[in-house]
């Protein structure tokens, strides 16, 4: 039967009628959680509070039973007791719901008796169709349609729209544990897939695989039921955008932690490792990386290769940073004649890659033209194909005048560039990142995870062009 | 000559009279920066500015030399064209000042001739014994005693004082460049010694080492003048208090960068780290490693051994920790079974290390009293070394209970805790940390610096404790 309902996803994340089954008590019932969530970020389909003790709640009529909702319902979310489930779920099945959200915990990852009822859940789902995400799940987001679903008492009210694809096993990743407004990471879509009773790694995949306003997908995995099928599915995915992976349990204990908190199976991290080389996985190794680095996908070009300008205001930030550059794969560039040239004409000390301007700023009557004409010759180099640059961010920031720079530079020269921002201020290296971001450009607050991000666009280009053929065999 | 001054470095950093030689125009003139930046950070000293063209400047008399001030004068801060400088600190000599700064570029680092007149201050200090940091120095930081040297203006007023004592080879390290008034870092004191034309790692390091303020010591290095010496003066400050450095050049780009902008040779990478092994140099490769992991020997107690406990709100979050704490040389600590049993006895998923609080705490009609109990159960858990904690920060935190909480358990539990602070709103995770940070406990924005901090702290109680013998020999 599952192999018959396709892989269409779109219910969980594009449904236009919702039911909400679960305690409706303020301020803390999950259910009401759940409802005053999605009012809160502004989520435009109908919703149905379905609870045989309300009659209404937040300004909604409630319900008894989904079977009593006149209106079509593509998507339920179950926060009941874990008894309670395996039939409210064959209701809904009855009802014509053609996707569930397991939130309630309680099942495969606390008891025996939890796994059986788990069980009962994988069969009505292969019975009926119905597809689960969950049991022990926090929820899912869609930016596009304001979507936001999670049990808890969120305390901001908007996420920055983008198309970076987050999938996880643990709810940490959810609206409810992070700053997502704060942040501003650009999301598309995030998904907790709890215990995976149905909906798997592979099925997530192989939806932001085909989904067209996801750029990038970035996965936290514990575990991996099916390796061949979820290798296809990578390799399949890795083919139109980047993946990447933040696949913990390389050490002994991290595997036997995982196993004991989402009852899978890990597998040996070696084999984990060859695998994802196989098919061109970019493996992320915190989370900062796994929220970060997939910006420099969103809106800048792939580089043509490896070879990196360094670009900052101070000579000891610029060592550290080819450091991290060679660690993360890249090649420090080797300017031209040309380049060098003209660099030397500006100051001595300018023409080696890499860049430190600071000797040359500080002699300048005009620092800021200076600044532009260097970084513009430098990204404009032929043997330069991606540049990290260190701006500051603090009261003396010229804003408008970086922002036009870049703003210019991105229109001149298809390479992509990743910001590190230190500064003295914390508002105002946020304010920078902000303005940056807003035309396009990954800001980041750490040296080590800019110079990444620029690694895994090397390596996702050099995957993508096909250059290294025995990887993709 | 230089051996009869000794090592006493204390003019620099706890000067009573400050003679400031250099531009005194508004609002950039690097002389009046400098006056401008000790003014408003509260040093209490005497403040003369040195400038022929002026008769004050923000309130204080100026004179034309530093012959002509009557009063006694302990250390100069020199920010005049570079062919100037040999004779303005050959007059400071002669006014039978101590110590000079020297901000001024163009030494060194830039020409041939600047190597000159570098050459000379060489001649001068060894001549009259007058000690030199610099040239090309953004400054110092002394914040027992308000003392912020920094030509260029600084856009916060204060600077938490604690500890640490920083030194480095580049200006982004200085107060100009950092938000050290937001991120708090517990800075005794702070210094960029430029291209060491007399102070250099060697002089600094023995003298962070007998300061009695200064409890951990935090070196940026790109090159080592007198590897033997340096050694030696490593080994006696580890006997006393632990010394982190960030040396790059670790890469073949990366030491040639780094030769080039301060004109220093650079050595083999592995013959640096084996003699940092040697002595048991706790070695740190990012800027916020560099800033952040010292945090945790400021206030923590060292741990007896290196067996770990992870304690979460998220199983996710504690596999990703446990690969992180194996990779930073730490053990993940196996409960004895009167812990287990106690963990058990709240929930069946407690007992195992990493500890997921998650599914008890929701589970549990008072959370909080749990997440004490647990937290109290697993440090006092003799098998337990240190602990790294992970803290929602968000408008629901309970941060008086949470305080209260650690205040008690640091007054009864002589073990290290390094936090790890997620959530969903920036200012509120600023808030929690800060106040956990005023009762002393240090606190991390990124898991991973959080582990690493505890293996730096168990790599040198193992140091300290001489268990390792063979690394002390």
């Amino acid at each position: 039967m599952k192999s018959q309902k396709g892989n269409d996803l779109r219910p969980f994340f594009e449904p236009s009628a919702v039911a909400v089954i679960g305690s409706l008590a303020e301020p803390f019932g999950l259910g009401y959680g759940v409802i005053k969530n999605m009012l809160l970020f502004g989520f435009a389909g109908n919703v149905y509070p379905i609870n045989p003790s309300y009659s209404e709640t937040l300004g909604l009529k409630a319900y008894p039973t989904v079977n009593v909702v006149a209106e079509p319902i593509d998507l339920a979310i179950v926060i009941t007791p874990p008894s309670t489930v395996p039939s409210i779920v064959e209701q809904c099945s009855q009802k014509g719901i053609k996707a569930v959200i397991v939130i309630s915990e309680g099942f495969g990852e606390a008891s025996k008796d939890g796994a059986r009822l788990q069980q009962q859940l994988v069969d009505i789902s292969r019975r009926t169709g119905i597809r689960i995400i969950g049991p022990n799940t926090v929820g899912l987001i869609n930016t596009a349609n304001n979507l936001v679903i999670n049990p808890y008492l969120i305390d901001y009210g908007s996420i920055r729209k983008g198309s970076v694809a987050y999938c996880s096993q643990t709810g940490i990743i959810g609206a409810q544990c992070q700053a997502l407004e704060d942040k501003a990471y650009p999301i598309g879509k995030l998904c907790d897939l709890g215990n995976k009773c149905d909906v798997n790694e592979v099925d997530i995949l192989n939806y932001f695989a085909d989904d067209a306003e996801t750029k990038v997908i970035a996965l936290h995995l514990e575990d991996v039921k099916d390796g061949r099928k979820f290798l296809e599915a990578a390799r399949r995915a890795i083919a139109s955008k980047p993946v990447l992976i933040l696949k913990p349990g390389k050490s002994e204990p991290a595997a036997r932690a995982a196993a004991s908190h989402t009852s899978s199976l890990t597998g040996s991290d070696y084999i984990y490792e060859s695998a994802f080389k196989q098919v061109g996985v970019i493996r992320v190794n915190t989370w900062q990386e796994f929220w970060e680095i997939p910006k420099v996908f969103v809106c800048q070009p792939l580089p043509r290769g490896n070879r990196v300008a360094i670009i900052t205001h101070s000579g000891g930030a610029g060592v550290v940073a080819a450091d991290m550059a060679i660690e993360a794969g890249l090649e420090i560039a080797t300017f031209t004649a040309n380049t060098t040239d003209k660099l030397r004409r500006r100051h001595p000390g300018l023409a080696s890659n890499p860049v430190d301007l600071g000797p040359a700023s500080s002699l300048s009557t005009d620092p800021l033209s200076l600044e532009d004409a260097l970084i513009n010759t430098a990204l404009n180099d032929t043997n330069v194909d991606c540049a990290a640059i260190a701006l500051y961010g603090g009261s003396m920031t010229p804003m408008a005048f970086i922002v036009e720079m870049f703003d210019r530079l991105m229109h001149s020269v298809a390479k992509p560039v990743a910001i590190w921002i230190y500064g003295t201020k914390s508002n105002m290296m946020a304010e920078l990142s902000h303005k940056l971001e807003s035309i396009g450009l990954p800001t980041y607050s750490e040296l080590d995870t800019a110079v990444k991000a620029l690694g895994a666009a090397a390596y996702y280009s050099k995957i993508r062009s096909g250059l290294d053929h025995s990887n993709l065999k």
